[in-house]
């Protein structure tokens, strides 16, 4: 940490945005879409680019049915909910057919996300010395059968379902810090996204951030370069532990 | 489990009331009761009765005040604040004179309890087989504090805090379920209390019982005898995870 940044000295709670920064969703979903296409004996034309499939379930479906509820054209809902309505769109422009429980369980692959190699023993030591909980757009079932799966272990599951609204709202990082008994520049928020932790410090949390370059596919480009107001900078988990003393 | 209970096999849930389930508050109060008297070299009047003390903290404040929460003549406030403003009233009592620093502390007892001996290997046990959460009227942040204390391990908090209301309200039980993205009679209530186990049956939770003779002060005379509905009874958590085969 350099030295002209404010002391942690009174830091109790750790904030984890998860899809991106802890878990690789979209090596985990490809992979589960094309075990899904095996399975199933699909054709080489009903399988297509499982890349792009995902890329636009993730960004169309799931951030921008974020952007829709947060712009007041949709309902508040579950990550559930918002990539079964976008689902069932992809499904049917390619012609798939499957059965209500095949569709609910393919929808259910966000649920089965596997770790970066480095967050499962980072968390592990972050937890010796801190409160480690999870402070994501998923919701809370899908946030806790994800741990279980990956093998990751939190202190507490919290989620932006449990204020009816999705980040970047203020609110829902000041509800993390009002559950976990804590006042906000107590806690940090660590994340891939650079929007996630200005956000947060916004509403005076810390933000560590952990440049994450394989999460996006090919398609996209995004600027890693960090804003330099970041507490911490850190290529993963572990090293943010070492940074932090743990 | 006898042969005509319900069968077990889509349980996919454990929510476990806590204090006194899971934690042995009366002891583990009054231990910190202790030491404090101890560092402030109370006089033997000063200290008085710890046991007293303790269950009219517990009894009254928190358990009265989470009635009068309920009907309505207090507002909605977490255990942490239950439970401060009955401090104060009993420090006054005793004419005890701690600083703002020691009064906070000692309202944090509450979440330095610790594990009955059966507590931490029986979780261990059943989250092999299970999600298992806490539904606790205690708030978030006291959860998280005791489980890192009593060396316990959740797969998710959830609290009455979430739904702004206490058990044995039946929103508290179907706001769990719908979080834990599961149907009620996928979970089951495990408490040492029964009206807890048959509110929660009522919205369609299983129920496992735990009796704990040794919970309650030797002022207070608690019926054990199980309600015959229940789904299982076990003398501890590591009994109850062998019944469900974990």
């Amino acid at each position: 940490m350099p030295a002209d940044k404010t002391p942690v000295d009174d830091l109790r709670a750790l904030t984890f945005d998860v899809f991106g920064t802890v878990v690789d969703w979209r090596t985990s979903v490809i992979r589960q879409c094309e075990e899904l296409a095996a399975r199933k004996g699909m054709t080489a034309e009903q399988r297509g680019d499982w890349g792009a499939f995902v890329d636009d379930w993730r960004y169309d479906g799931y951030m921008g049915g974020i952007g829709r509820v947060r712009r007041g054209e949709l309902p508040f809902q579950t990550a559930d909910a918002l990539h079964r309505a976008k689902l069932d769109v992809l499904l049917a422009d390619r012609g798939l057919e499957l059965t209500e429980v095949e569709t609910d369980d393919l929808n259910k692959a966000w649920h089965r996300l596997d770790a970066w190699p480095d967050s499962v023993a980072g968390l592990e030591r972050l937890r010796t010395g801190f409160t480690v909980s999870t402070l994501s757009n998923g919701n809370v079932g899908l946030l806790v059968n994800m741990a279980k799966h990956a093998g990751l272990t939190w202190d507490c599951v919290l989620s932006a379902e449990l204020t009816g609204a999705f980040k970047p709202e203020p609110r829902c990082y000041l509800r993390a810090a009002e559950l976990l008994g804590l006042r906000p520049n107590q806690v940090m928020m660590v994340a891939a996204h650079q929007r996630d932790l200005q956000a947060a410090q916004s509403v005076g949390f810390r933000a560590a951030f952990i440049p994450r370059p394989d999460e996006a596919g090919p398609s996209r480009d995004v600027d890693l370069t960090p804003d330099p107001t970041f507490d911490f900078v850190a290529p993963g988990l572990d090293d943010l532990a070492r940074q932090l003393g743990c």
